[in-house]
């Protein structure tokens, strides 16, 4: 797809980043894109190649990195690609040094020595969608691909990646375009009647493009658990035995991030990946742990009822939001009257009651009772033994797909952006198939498929505004 | 450095494994590493060109990964580097995929269901090792390399990775092999006065060795803290500010970990890096929130005070073997007869007081008169505004290194595992001398030479068992 005149220029600095995550690995890659790339390679890299006068496009070149004092920095691999057959573009120069935190940090910084710029983040991308490598749902599956939380997420962003959605949504405007140019065929030769478009073809043709619009539309509802995951909240009484149950979770699966660093401890959070589907699930136990002195301070005089009842507060807050409520009692006791009120209170058709202590005798009068007259699904658990734990995250997992089930991997799925703007379009087109109905005379109907058209091309970039690829590419991370 | 027989033979199946660090980045890298790379890959890879048949040396080809049912799982780079002039010396495929979790993760999946196995830690690197790519040292290096927490690190890594203090060490291996060469001819041909080795030619030479030995030994310790860090501990009353005082020192310098995933939460700590030199700092505030049920429990019917003092127990412990700890107390209240019962008890030599809330007005009497009368160093700051929060970074930097000082780069350190093999080659030098100077026959001495050799050439891995190998390459990360 062709870059549209509306787009900034680009910005013809060389920037550099490193590309691989931070921390603890054998091998980091920096990339550098822009007109000194080559250059600024030549005067950094030192090829153990006594006869090396320049890159070969394309191959790895072994060698060091050093100072301009001498110093070596690193044993590297360099490759250079010249543009425009590069991500950018633009020339781009790669530097494979070891991993870990201080080799490259040292290149990076070696690399902003000598002129290069620190890249915004996803501004390489950016490069590649303003030099027209990509189209913007193209460049958008990037930064899905990079965030597929598993195997279905992966799927949906290759899809895209690979044109699936920017393709069907251009065919989609082309016919829109045609439907334009026949309007206006209508409108300026009104006695040839050949060339006239009958109102109920234009209300077919629009009725058509809304519903394959509508498929797109509903493919993202469909996908949406897979893509960004879910929301299981932990609820129930401090003792009940929630973080242990939460332990007894992760001891199953592999544990993606505990307790993301600068995110407050009002909240503990920790996700799972069940077979595929992430899995956050949020427990209020911090609320106990206030990270800040003065509530230290606080805490020690406040009664631990009070406390509780305060994560209580915000467990229902979050589980407004959540997929599932795992609403958690000790079932070797009876159940509390504050538990009986709350069980009261949440919605069936969203919590899984999760009687733990199944080690022990159940209490009588069994508390799985009282909670099955409340029309809430209960299973049996042991968080010390085990017991009932695989089939814990078993029901888990279906209950948060039971709106969902498994994933179209073919879908072409629009994210948040793309389906504000299908939603628009569809608005003007419903709008327009309207005015048909009541006799609108065609000219006055133009301006609705144009606010179709520029809807969509909004969406793959053919339009798009600074402040629009701002906020896509803000969302990317450093180095790609 | 020539491949000892003692070595154990490479295992010649054909490892795969992530080389990048788990997490959010532009690029993650494959590395397949055995006498399947290259056919594995041209299973597994289809280039975008055409005529594509087969992989250049160090080339990068453009194409994708595809299951055999034809799902591309990512767009990706190879490069194929025929042995044996590759890193582990065998065939090495690399794959740049996109990064994140998920890419990653199906194409290793895929690897290693066409017949790949997961490398070990540090497998690659051992196979290099193996094919007498590198010495021991340098392999060491690798991984030192990679942990390097900063630029002084980073450069101690390098020289060791170019061989630094492998070749000095064979080099001195090579006089010790003279002189056993010497003492043999004296012991063989004793009226052949010409090549006889005068005693104190002996006693000389080997004291020329252990001089060199223990310079490589003393810059192990000049720079332990450059290497491994150093440790700050926190003390002092709950409410006397340390939490925000440590966030105060994190919000001026980049936190690399917070909180690390899988440790208790006893302790917090945290990490700061301070002009190269990393700082681990802990905090047993964290005590107070028991992760346990059981705990939580139990914390609720234990008095606050209990709890601080087990807190402060626990501080003390680490204390003793920390560099600094930093003694925080409120500087607008007097101080309490705990605290200054806890005063008494710190070491000055490793104790610098921090009277916090310095943006109130001081306590009277002021506490910091009270601590100086014990000779502790005092500094006030006020966490809140940041006043002071600079000079203290500063001022902790300066006293973990009162005994270091800046790093020479160009020093041949020793780690553990080497330091302890040159502190066992220089007890038989010691050993020799003793002989010589007490005028023990020639022919009985010669043992002792061997055993400083043997130690010398475990450090350099010509001699090396398959344990010593295993516990080395355990500390690497996989992929490396």
């Amino acid at each position: 797809m062709s870059r549209s005149d509306s787009k900034p220029s680009t910005r013809r600095d060389t920037i550099a980043a490193i590309a691989t995550p931070p921390g603890t690995g054998g091998v980091a890659v920096l990339r550098v894109s822009g007109p000194e790339a080559r250059s600024l390679g030549l005067q950094i890299f030192h090829s153990t190649q006594a006869d090396f006068q320049d890159f070969t496009p394309r191959m790895l070149h072994f060698g060091t990195i050093c100072t301009p004092a001498g110093n070596v920095l690193d044993e590297v691999l360099t490759a250079y690609m010249p543009g425009p057959h590069s991500y950018t573009g633009e020339d781009v120069l790669e530097i494979h040094c070891h991993g870990g935190d201080a080799a490259p940090s040292a290149v990076l910084d070696l690399l902003l020595q000598h002129g290069a710029r620190l890249a915004d983040r996803g501004e390489f991308t950016l490069r590649a969608f303003l030099a027209g490598r990509m189209d913007l749902t193209q460049a958008e599956a990037v930064a899905e691909l990079i965030a597929a939380p598993g195997r279905a997420a992966l799927h949906l962003a290759q899809t895209k990646l690979a044109g699936g959605l920017g393709t069907r949504v251009d065919a989609l405007r082309e016919r829109l375009e045609h439907l334009r140019a026949q309007l206006c065929l209508a409108v300026d030769f009104p006695e040839e009647d050949v060339e006239c478009l009958p109102p109920e073809d234009l209300i077919r043709e629009v009725q058509h493009i809304r519903n394959r619009v509508d498929e797109l539309l509903a493919g993202m509802e469909r996908a949406r658990a897979w893509r960004e995951g879910v929301m299981v909240v932990l609820a129930g009484r401090v003792n009940a035995g929630k973080s242990s149950l939460l332990n007894a979770l992760l001891g199953r699966e592999r544990a993606i991030v505990t307790e993301r660093p600068g995110t407050t401890r009002d909240y503990i959070e920790e996700h799972l990946l069940l077979d595929g589907l992430r899995v956050r699930i949020v427990d209020t136990a911090g609320l106990r742990d206030p990270s800040s002195d003065t509530s230290d301070a606080a805490a020690a005089t406040i009664p631990v009822d009070e406390v509780e009842a305060a994560g209580m507060e915000i467990s229902r807050e979050l589980a407004s939001r959540a997929e599932l409520v795992l609403f958690v009692v000790d079932g070797s006791r009876p159940l509390e009257p504050e538990e009986q009120r709350i069980a009261r209170d949440l919605a069936p058709g969203r919590t899984l009651a999760v009687l733990n202590k199944a080690d022990q005798p159940a209490a009588q009068p069994d508390p799985a009772a009282t909670l099955e007259q409340l029309d809430l699904e209960t299973i049996r658990v042991s968080a010390r033994t085990g017991t009932g734990i695989q089939e814990l995250a078993d029901r888990i997992r279906a209950r948060c797909l039971r709106d969902t089930g498994e994933p179209d991997p073919d879908a072409a799925v629009p994210n948040a952006r793309q389906a504000a703007l299908l939603r628009q379009a569809n608005q003007e087109l419903k709008a327009l198939a309207q005015d048909a109905v009541q006799g609108v005379p065609y000219d006055l109907m133009g301006v609705r498929l144009e606010g179709a058209c520029e809807a969509m091309e909004a969406l793959t970039g053919r339009i798009a505004p600074q402040d629009v690829l701002h906020s896509i590419f803000d969302n990317f991370c450093i180095g790609k």
